[in-house]
């Protein structure tokens, strides 16, 4: 699959190189062309950087590694909703916002950024999932033992089998995606994070955790 | 233990009758006395009834069984800090609040309603637990089948241990229980509340559900 990934950080870049591991077609975006990290990074995984732009022109698949509350932003300078219809867009983004010193949500409780991006960009196919995870746990699930879930949320059927397919390759067994329904459901999936941030706290810093829901 | 319980809505009474069975002396609280679900209540499980101020005195242990954005208020006519002081106070509420027509919390983000209610009455010993699952669960987590996870966040480590304590004769295992910290940490456990929400419809409504946190 051709795929674009918008983000240049830590997140960005384990996606890359875990989807040209599984021999996809990968271009990073950057805001700007010629970040050095990326192009670092291109040249020893054999993909191919660029702008956002870049990115999204030629891809099936787009993901959003861009910080949550410069995600729409980033979409709009990739060609927004022309250059993203039809498109399934897997967002990934948190809104975390530590400008005030401590850590927050740049939206929550009413909106959230996977519903934000859904209204910008009306004609993109908008798929949130993986966002409840670290980043090395998203594309590798097996870091943490036995069955834990992961949520997706969207309000296009077809969008979320290519990205179940996609969690698949990753290692997400499908009994254990639970699908939240519409894109509202990023809400939730938002609003988690702080319970994940003190988790992480609690579990002495170890990134590799999840939940599992557990059913009577 | 002499418990006293505010709110004789579902999650009140639920705690009264466990703990009822578990031979505890319990008095539930309502805003008005002669509250006749309370009253009929009271008399079928040999408990006491009375205003929030009658559940308040004489109690070791005091659970904040009302509704969130109603707590500090509710905490108030009790008899506040004089009334609260050096006690145990368990706040098991969420601030759900459906007055525009969806879910929304009334408070989230950079505050809490656990946080609230320690501000309120400096001198309680305010624990949060139980929000994260159905009031069936708080009392009862055999309903949920292996091992799940309950947090507790609060600033004094012995009025934890003696929550931890109640959970243990609830049936939660001292290993399944994750201290989050500090008071500040009951603001994950209520933000957790749209994800639970949107959780609860993927599983077709069945209430009888948690998450256990899995580490690698």
């Amino acid at each position: 699959m051709r795929i674009g990934i918008l983000g240049t950080g830590t997140v960005g870049l384990t996606f890359g190189t875990r989807l040209r591991n599984l021999d996809h077609d990968v271009t990073v975006g950057a805001r700007e062309l010629g970040n050095p990290r990326a192009v670092e990074w291109a040249e020893a995984h054999a993909a191919a950087c660029g702008t956002f732009a870049d990115a999204v022109s030629g891809a099936e698949l787009v993901i959003n590694a861009t910080a949550g509350q410069y995600a729409v932003d980033a979409l709009e300078m990739a060609g927004g909703n022309p250059a993203l219809a039809g498109k399934v867009l897997l967002d990934v983004s948190n809104p975390l916002d530590f400008s005030t010193g401590e850590m927050r949500l740049s939206v929550c409780n009413t909106d959230s950024v996977g519903e934000q991006i859904q209204r910008a960009f009306p004609d993109a196919r908008v798929v949130k999932s993986l966002n409840t995870v670290n980043g090395s746990v998203m594309v590798e699930p097996s870091l943490v033992p036995g069955a834990h879930t992961m949520f997706v949320a969207g309000n296009d059927a077809d969008a979320k089998r290519v990205v179940v397919g996609l969690l698949g390759e990753f290692g997400w067994a499908a009994k254990d995606v639970l699908d939240l329904g519409d894109i509202t459901g990023s809400r939730g999936m938002e609003m988690y994070l702080p319970l994940w941030v003190s988790i992480l706290r609690a579990v002495d810093g170890n990134l590799a955790f999840n939940i599992k829901v557990v059913e009577g």
